[in-house]
This record gives C-alpha cells, structure tokens and sequence, in this order.
C-alpha cells in the first residue's frame, strides 16, 4: 500500500484560499476574523451502517461533507475549513480519486479548505470536522423556540427516506418517481446559505438529519418548549403526495431522516420577511406549526384533531 | 446498544471551562483570542493497528489524546479544545467508563475542553481532532532549520519501542527493565510545555512519532536542508543502553517510532537559553547534531565515521 504520506499528497492536498498553513506540518494553522466564533461540528461514517462500499465514491465524498455543511447551515455558520479522517482498507486510487473528486467538488463550491486529516488503513471509516464562522453571540441554536412562534421547514421532506425504502424494497416507486428522489438520498443540498440568512430572524434552528419529529423534539427539549404540527401543511413531493395512503411513506415523512432540511422557529412578525427570503433563495420555506408552552409534540390532522404515530425516530416525551 | 445520545451525555458530557457552547447542539461554539492562530490536528486510530482491544480502556483514553497534544506541542501551540468521534462495536459501558477517565484525566490536566464529536456503531475506530492558540505568525513549523542551527530532542529516545519489541518477543528485557519501559509506551508524555516555551527559540519543530530519523527527515524536507547526528549523543534511558549491543535495540532509538519527545533545531546562541529552560522544565534536552546545507542525514560514530543503517522507518532521500 503506497505511505499514508503519499496518499495524503496525491489526493487529498490542494491548494488551500484562506488558511494560514494547510496539509503538511504536524498540525493546520487558522485565522478566525475578529468578532467571530468558531462553529466546530464532527461526524463519523462506518462503512455497512450509513453507507455501502458498493455507493459511488463520488457521492459519498459529496455526502460525507455535505451532512458536515449541514450541521453549520443550522448554527447559521459560513463553513470555512474541514478536516479529513479515512480508515481504508487498501488503497484504491480509482476509488480513492473519485472520492476526493465528490468532497472537493462541494468544498469548492462551498469554498471550504481541506486543511488537514489522517489516512490510516482499517475498514472503510470516515470522519470529517468541519469549521465555520459565525458573528459572537449570534448562532442559531437548538434552545431560543419561544411560544407563539411559528415552525417552518425549508424545501420538501421524506424523498430521501421514500428512495431508501425503495431500494430495500418497502415501497413501491415507478422509474420515474425513483429517479426524482433517489438524488435526494445521495446528495443532498446542505441549506447553508438560508441558515446564514436566519441569523437574527430565527429563534432556534436545526437541520432535520434523523426526521422531522425526532429533530424537531430536540428543539423543544432544549427550548423547554411544546409544539403542534399541521401534517397537511408538511412540505411534500409530487411524488411523496402520490403515496401519502401507505403507512410506510408517512414515516418517511415524519421520521425517515437523511432530509438534511432546516427546521426553525420565528415570531409571526417575520412572515413576510421569510416569504421574501424564500424567494430571494428560491427555496421553499413552508410554515407547519407553531410553538406552545409546556412540553410534548402534538400533530393535527385537516380536521384538527390530534394524530398518533408509530413513526420510527419519534422519541416520546412528556 | 444505549442510544448515541444516552452514550455522549453518560460519557463524553462535562462541564466546559472556555468554551461558548459546548457538547449538545448542531455544533459547538468556540472564540479565539484576539492575536491568537487556532492550530487544528487530527488523528484516527483503528482497532488492531494503533491498539488492540484488549489495552486497558484508560491507557487507551489517556494516549488517544496525548498523542493529538504532542502534535500541537511541535507547534508551540496552547492545546485549547478537542472532539472526539468513536466507533464501538457494542455499548460496553465498563470499556467507556475507562476510555472517558483516561481521556479526561488527561484533558483536566492540560484544560482541554471536548466540545463534541460523533458516537456510532461499528469497527473500534477512534477519531480526535485537537485544536490549540498559538500568537499569529509565530507557530514552530517543520521548516525553518538554518545550516549551523543545533539539532535538539527532548527526554530519551527508544524506550517505548523497546517495550513495543519486549511485548512481541523481539527483544529480552528482565522485568525492572520492562516495567521502566511499557509507561512510555502506554502513557507518553506529550511536551507541550517544552514546545510553548520554544517559541522565538527555536527555528523548527517536530514531534517524534514515526522514529527520530524519520521525524527529522522531516524537518530536512521542509527546511530544504541536511543534518548530521552523533550517534553517542542520542539520549538515552539506562536500560536501552544496557542492551545497546543488539541491532534491534539500535533500531528502537532511531526509527522504532512512539516517543513523543520533541525534536528541534535552534541557533548555537540559543545554547545557554536551552540549558535554563531544561532546568526549569526537569527536562532533559540534548544537543544531538547540527544542520548543514545540502540534503541527507548523516549519523556519525564516536570516531566521526559515518554509520550505515537499516533502521526500519528511515526514508532514504538524496
């Protein structure tokens, strides 16, 4: 296997844009601009539990940043530098090139500098940090959903989930239905430049990574706060819409995950503010609820009635 | 298995002592001083190749960390803040109870606070990011050596090998000798004092992982510049020199990899600066060499004669 060190320079070295030193010494040097924090986010991907090494490199390595990206879109942080880990078991340069392909085609769009990481060799495990800036004391964060705002989403929820189901077989899709949402699974648009545009607008913020409800029960647990959700007013694709009757697409909805959305909270006053952010970005942002006092997340069906759920990923709670 | 966030809260939650937000939202919130570059290293260590899982759970703790500071002791950088990613193949909370106590033990001593990371399930793999303030422009690099700089290391050199070889039976060593030698191995001392104090002093910086000749080789390509070592002058503890007749032992003070001593070059007038800050610091520092011109790295014998070697971890280069 050609040394760690080789690996490191063929693949994954580039020339960094705004890094004081990159990939090189015993560790990266960084400037943070005055009057900013530093938002620090890590995730590890094992091979066989969130992805397959059958997947195309390619968009695995657009996938591994683009979950990383996302976890700043929802502290409303600029990415600006990431780091790179990789336990591989042999040195695949072809899968190795199309790899580093996928990640640096999102980081320089996203204008993230590679700065540093590891390559080691084990079975397929990948981990990435990423950073990013955000101005001091003005982050989104999970706590801040104060009673009487509204909850709103950005773009659709559960194609991801559905073109999972699909490929393991729990649902049923015609081609085109799967081609419109098996690129919601694999690469998914990590809302980067709507959390920057929440800042001082939202009250609180997440991106929906494990489903709607689970994520959104975060925001009410460290907001102390309570919920009710409109299920028909929850974003849907035409093609999600078409199969609403089956229990499995539900859950999809609710809970299937990997939808990499936002999910915030913002006092009512601001709804005309986020209809012209919506279309400034071209992106819709879909009001679903509202926040309440107390605790618990209750969802509504048209005729206001509250709905159970069996939905996965729905953690109970007061 | 307890879920990924009963195991973060249980084990990897503390309270922070400099950090804006810490584990427990979408990312963790951090602010630079003012003046201040943040160094960033990482590191992965894999189940079977950097460990085995039968190692003491806190040793295993205690030296995922250490190693991460020693890169940033090579920097002159002040170890400020970690993240720590884990991939476990089962909940076993008495092995995190342990890893947590190793980890933290030593996080507690230097003031590192763990802002976040990833738990998941899988192969054992270990994944920490360290991060550090070192005052802008002035981090020790690898390159930097001048021709007539002195070539420095720090402790002694070999011991963690040789206990490395006594453990696979390359080499016999009675057991006052191993017990002198397996905590180097198991719990190194990463000199991260020693490299804050060489800022201004010394004109490069490595830490010792991959073997001195290696590390050194280094510097030499990044400094674009030769060295010459005598060999009688490497450091070294009383039991590697008892066995300093075997060829394998030779090998654990050059190249065996692991000691986590600093190695550093510095101007002759830096002489009497160096003999202070080793009293200070209790720390042995050696003059082992000199920088020259040119390229390659000459050791000499007592007698000045240029000594070959087949030390594993060397790299020959022009």
């Amino acid at each position: 296997m050609p040394s760690e060190f080789e690996l490191i320079r063929r693949f994954f070295t580039r020339p960094v844009q705004h890094t004081e030193l990159g990939v090189g010494d015993d560790a990266a040097l960084i400037r943070v601009a005055a009057g900013m924090e530093l938002a620090v986010s890590a995730d590890m991907l094992v091979e066989g539990r969130h992805f397959s090494s059958s997947d195309s490199p390619g968009a695995l390595g657009y996938k591994t940043l683009a979950v990383n990206l996302s976890d700043l879109a929802a502290m409303g942080a600029t990415p600006r530098w990431a780091t790179l880990a990789l336990a591989l078991p042999a040195a695949d340069e072809k899968w190795l090139q199309g790899f580093a392909g996928g990640f640096f085609g999102l980081a320089q769009k996203h204008k993230v500098d590679l700065i540093g990481g590891d390559t080691t060799r084990g079975p397929l495990t990948l981990c990435v940090q990423i950073m990013g800036e955000v101005p001091a004391g003005r982050a989104l964060r999970r706590s801040g959903a104060q009673p009487g705002d509204d909850i709103w989403v950005s773009g659709v929820l559960g194609d991801a989930a559905l073109a999972l189901a699909f490929r393991q077989g729990r649902v049923e899709l015609d081609r085109r239905e799967a081609a419109a949402c098996l690129p919601k699974l694999y690469l998914p648009t990590p809302r980067v430049e709507l959390g920057c545009a929440l800042l001082g607008i939202a009250t609180s913020a997440i991106d929906i990574s494990d489903g709607l409800l689970a994520d959104l029960g975060h925001i009410l647990e460290a907001s102390r706060a309570a919920a009710e959700i409109r299920f028909d007013d929850l974003p849907k694709s035409d093609v999600l819409r078409a199969h609403l009757g089956d229990a499995a697409v539900r859950d999809c909805l609710l809970a299937g995950g990997d939808d990499y959305e936002l999910c915030f909270t913002a006092p009512a006053e601001r709804r005309a503010a986020l209809a012209e952010l919506s279309a400034r970005l071209d992106l819709p942002l879909t009001r679903i609820g509202a926040i309440r006092g107390g605790a618990g997340l209750v969802l509504r069906d048209g005729a206001g009635q509250a709905m159970t759920t069996e939905a996965t990923g729905y953690d109970h709670f007061a």
